[in-house]
């Protein structure tokens, strides 16, 4: 289903939003008005939910709407990816609860009757199932056809304003955690190289077939999982704040974070987790994912999470105990200008891959 | 804008929607569950918008989204049109707050820069107006890259359960009134055909120039008409459910709407209130349109209402005072097998076309 480059169109794209969606911002004086008359303060265009005050009830309606191409050949997989990368953006706001799921499909004028009628439901239970498996339900969406898959959804949570972590609390001495690991693009972009023999030869001196098959499959599960567990604990650790990591990329997000902050802090990055080798195949092939440059466009990533740093370690521990999956304190939160960094040199922290069946490597 | 023929395409999606629906509708199980917890049955595919209850506050979460094609020539008022319509699946629920929206763009990737960094944001800038005109703010949104430019929305409202009017009250006595006329696809695609002379050549026995820049003018305007008053009058004049009148025609939407009825009813429409000239231009080119059969695709078309018949003309007659435009008594509900039909000589109602300056014609 792949007929593009996914890592060049989503920098393309992500860069086009952030100009066209300028247009969209209220005015300062609509959004202070806005603020005012409950007491989450509204949140709209630029992070990761929509917050909506809902002045007669007290309560704030939280929405989120996310579509993308496909990058993985298994529908069902692409499915659940997409779920959960819809998912992730209210998670990311501390949200763990979604009241309603919509499902938003673009189906391709390319393939033929047969071919959409086995691709396209297996993608709709792919994302029906995860919806399931994060206790919400799909009771809508719309279809419609054009050259490109596109496949994503719209969720929509209604709650106390306290359930709401809002992503701006951050304060020097914090820590940030990662809760996946980056890599997923080019593990998707190096599994479809294995079809293109003057793709694959630039890569094959650092890896083999098998390499790039078993970080594919990390790279599939880490997309297709919830980040359901890593926003309950943010309640539990008293997060200051987190974003979910997609198109621009870890540093891209840590930056926009560190903009949104209230407090005046930076945010310095020391350890980058990757999907084993995965480095290895940006090096080799002149850098066009920038992944240790922090650009390397990610889809379904983790959570970059803002934590006192002597809750971060229990955080990691948590999840690692409920998940079976590994965080990691990936950085520092200092006195600063609001921006983000990663060190010259930072560790790079091999994450391995994964075995179809599910063993890792 | 237009590379295509909405009628064929939009007939094609909407079969094609229903077919793969139906792999998302819960096992009844499922359904009659959540049909208990909360005084308002949930509703879920195949109506115009999803009713959640919320059991922890006793609201309900309504949602809808839609996005499709760009059909008028004009940027601004293809946004209000695209916001028009995403709004229409709320209102004829009854639903006439809408607490939140998000915008769903797909930028064509046959525009140049230049283009796109023109029509875009005419295109958000007439969503977001529409949106304001409807008392709401758009707080999110998605864009992608895909050759067809695709443009919609989600809407989203959290009312109390006699906020909804749910569309399955007609009883034997009630009459359908329309909101808005038919015969919108019919003249946009007409007004296409003035730039194509073969198709052109068909039609001119018919209809002038002139004809089609009027007809074509009341389409837009019709489009991008809130239907947030009708919805307000049904609350007014107790009626017994409604549905918007979109892609499988006025028909096709009556045949939805009776067969969600509690009661054994049938609908029968008796007279078809067109768009001027439009009745000859579809016969004209050999009913391609099914204009007369009921099946022509609209476009935020307007709503199809039961209501007592008693109240019907005094909801009409309340419309045209407050916005100044028309509603027709198109029909009866009697008893029945929850069918709907057109009558063998319906009587056409031919709806003026519109100056450009707003004067009728």
């Amino acid at each position: 289903m792949a007929q593009y480059q996914p890592n060049l169109v989503e920098t393309m794209v992500s860069n086009m939003r952030a100009r066209l969606l300028e247009g969209l911002k209220d005015s300062p004086s609509q959004a202070q008005q806005s603020i005012q008359y409950v007491g989450v303060p509204k949140l709209g265009i630029g992070m990761d939910a929509s917050v909506t005050p809902l002045p007669h009830s007290g309560l704030c309606l939280c929405q989120t709407t996310d579509f993308f191409y496909p990058l993985v050949d298994d529908p069902y997989m692409q499915g659940k990816i997409a779920c959960a990368n819809v998912l992730s953006d209210l998670y990311a706001m501390g949200v763990i609860t979604c009241d309603n799921m919509l499902m938003l499909v673009g189906v391709s004028s390319k393939l033929t009757d047969k071919e959409r009628d086995v691709v396209i439901p297996l993608i709709m239970r792919g994302f029906k199932d995860t919806a399931t498996e994060a206790g919400t339900n799909v009771t809508g969406g719309q279809t419609v056809i054009n050259p490109w898959i596109t496949i994503g959804g719209v969720a929509t949570a209604v709650c106390q304003p306290t359930d709401v972590i809002m992503p701006e609390n951050a304060v020097p001495g914090d820590v940030l955690v990662l809760t996946k690991p980056l890599g997923t693009q080019v593990a998707v972009n190096a599994h479809q190289w294995l079809d293109i023999p003057e793709r694959w030869n630039r890569i094959k001196l650092v890896v083999s077939e098998d390499d790039i098959r078993k970080s594919y499959s990390r790279a599939m599960d880490s997309m297709a999982r919830l980040n359901n567990t890593a926003a309950k604990l943010m309640h539990k650790y008293n997060a200051h704040g987190a974003t979910d990591v997609t198109g621009f990329g870890i540093l891209g997000h840590a930056q926009n974070l560190a903009k949104n902050q209230k407090g005046e802090v930076a945010f310095v990055i020391h350890n980058l987790p990757v999907i084993s080798k995965m480095t290895a195949v940006a090096k080799a092939c002149g850098n066009m994912f920038q992944l240790l440059q922090g650009f390397s466009a990610e889809t379904s990533g983790g959570l970059l999470i803002c934590l006192p740093r002597e809750q971060a370690a229990a955080y990691c521990k948590d999840i690692e105990r409920q998940e079976n999956y590994q965080a990691w304190i990936i950085g520092i939160v200092e006195r600063g200008d609001r921006t983000a960094r990663i060190i010259d040199k930072p560790r790079i922290i091999e994450v391995p891959g994964k075995d179809r069946d599910g063993d890792l490597w």
